[in-house]
């Protein structure tokens, strides 16, 4: 069968959205807070995490629900991430892909919380998922905790956070982005090919896969913040330069960057050719993050 | 043998701290966001909910370490409450138990980051432990996530942030604390009597009696704004009053107030009975909460 990528994203996308609005319905929640969570959750998202990990079951088992809850909960991570990523404190954004950020729509107290109840709400969403054994849930939890907080995400944030009033060496840059973003990504790729029975060899090569996919998304960001359109990216362009952030076109020049991406490119490649998975919507996703133009 | 609390309480409390002492010790975590962890577990706390759910245990069980790293996450995720409760944003406080607050010592990202953090450890340490079933796990993970999340703590943060600009009624005051700490307190009660294999039919009655001993936490707390030694307690008093706060003694005044914490009192000595619970340490916690001078 011919692999259609973007069918295939579209169709994820929709297959997640129905799932994250049923979750939240018929809570307790109160009203204030699960408007604040639920504003944040349908913010135009492009599900990319949760996408990967339907790749990455896919490649390996049949299709089933088996990673809808695990991936649902895996954007509920990522969304509060960004709600706190974008607060006063922090990057202080008004607007994320051309909506109002969620400390501006509600406030900084609902912000906060809503991103508290969205991280705590993935856990519980794992915890309650029926299609998954109790040793299943363990493993996932060990590994979502993992990859999110102090030694992962969080990590990378403050890192990042940190890394704002200095230049960074290109060892440096990978470590931030790893850990920010890669972490979440690697966890994508390698739970899904864990719920799909794929055995640990395999895994640590998909591990490698992802790590690579998750610097060519980052330097894509960067390079597309160059010279990407606004009009297709919902934002300006030009800020790293002028916030003097380390990117990759301002440490190794924007041919420099392309050419870092490009053996990105090869080493993920050469880590799926091992995996055994390059007839897959992985490889299509490697192509669709480094061709990317929002 | 005779119960000694207050020397159940002090050993308690040393167990928890050394378990809390090394568990962050060794991990990859960057060093500003590990110090601005262990910087507020280590900032004074009581450990009262730890301490409650040791006695749980002890109740029904002979001791053991089963409930010594569910207590750590538990006092980890009351932590990580506190620090993001004190953010400007929040309560705006610049002390707490007469030490800098975590946003005034380090900075406020840091702090919701540090808050985030601990939140996150806290679900990796359940995942990790080596003493529990991977049933026992789930269960604690979900009874977890529903007492901190958008249901339980963040509910109740949410509601009493938003009762502050109105009266509230003896029952929306109590609603407001059933979620924003008395939730973590019957989580500490029921789950340290799960782990102990008590029957659910027990549970149900010391879930009660968790519901009771947190209000009268709570009537204490606003009592001792009002008639507490502000030396013992480490605070100036008077402030609920002077800031127009929904309290006990503003809605029913100090002798009304006093009179609904012995009917508390009341309802929850009933509760440990039908548990068949009256001969513990529950009981001692229980005078204990309710006599406390700071």
């Amino acid at each position: 069968m011919q692999r259609d990528i973007n069918s295939y994203i579209a169709s994820g996308k929709e297959r997640l959205e129905k799932e994250l609005t049923s979750v939240l319905r018929n809570k307790a929640i109160p009203s204030n807070l699960h408007a604040s969570m639920t504003y944040s959750l349908f913010a135009g998202g492009k599900r990319l995490r949760p996408i990967l990990m339907f790749a990455s079951y896919d490649t390996f088992a049949n299709e089933s629900d088996k990673v809808l809850k695990t991936a649902t909960a895996l954007e509920m991570i990522h969304t509060y991430s960004l709600v706190h990523d974008d607060l006063p404190a922090m990057d202080n954004d008004d607007y994320r892909r051309g909506q109002l950020t969620n400390h501006r729509k509600f406030d900084e107290a609902t912000a906060i919380l809503a991103g508290d109840a969205l991280l705590t709400y993935s856990f519980e969403l794992i915890a309650q998922d029926a299609l998954l054994t109790a040793d299943e849930k363990v493993y996932i939890f060990q590994a979502l905790a993992k990859a999110s907080g102090a030694e992962g995400m969080v990590a990378g944030q403050i890192l990042d956070t940190e890394g704002e009033e200095k230049d960074l060496t290109l060892a440096e840059l990978e470590k931030i982005h790893e850990l920010k973003t890669g972490k979440l990504i690697s966890f994508a790729i390698t739970v899904g090919a864990y719920l799909a029975d794929v055995d640990e060899n395999r895994i640590q090569h998909l591990k490698q896969f992802a790590y690579y996919l998750g610097l060519i998304f980052q330097v894509q960001d960067d390079i597309l913040d160059v010279i990407g359109d606004p009009n297709k990216l919902g934002k300006p362009v030009g800020s790293d330069e002028e916030n003097e952030k380390s990117t990759y076109p301002n440490l190794l020049g924007l041919e420099g960057a392309k050419k870092q991406k490009a053996t990105y490119e090869k080493l993920a490649k050469e880590a799926l050719t091992q995996a055994n998975a390059m007839d897959s919507y992985l490889l299509d996703l490697l192509y669709f993050f480094s061709q990317r133009d929002h």
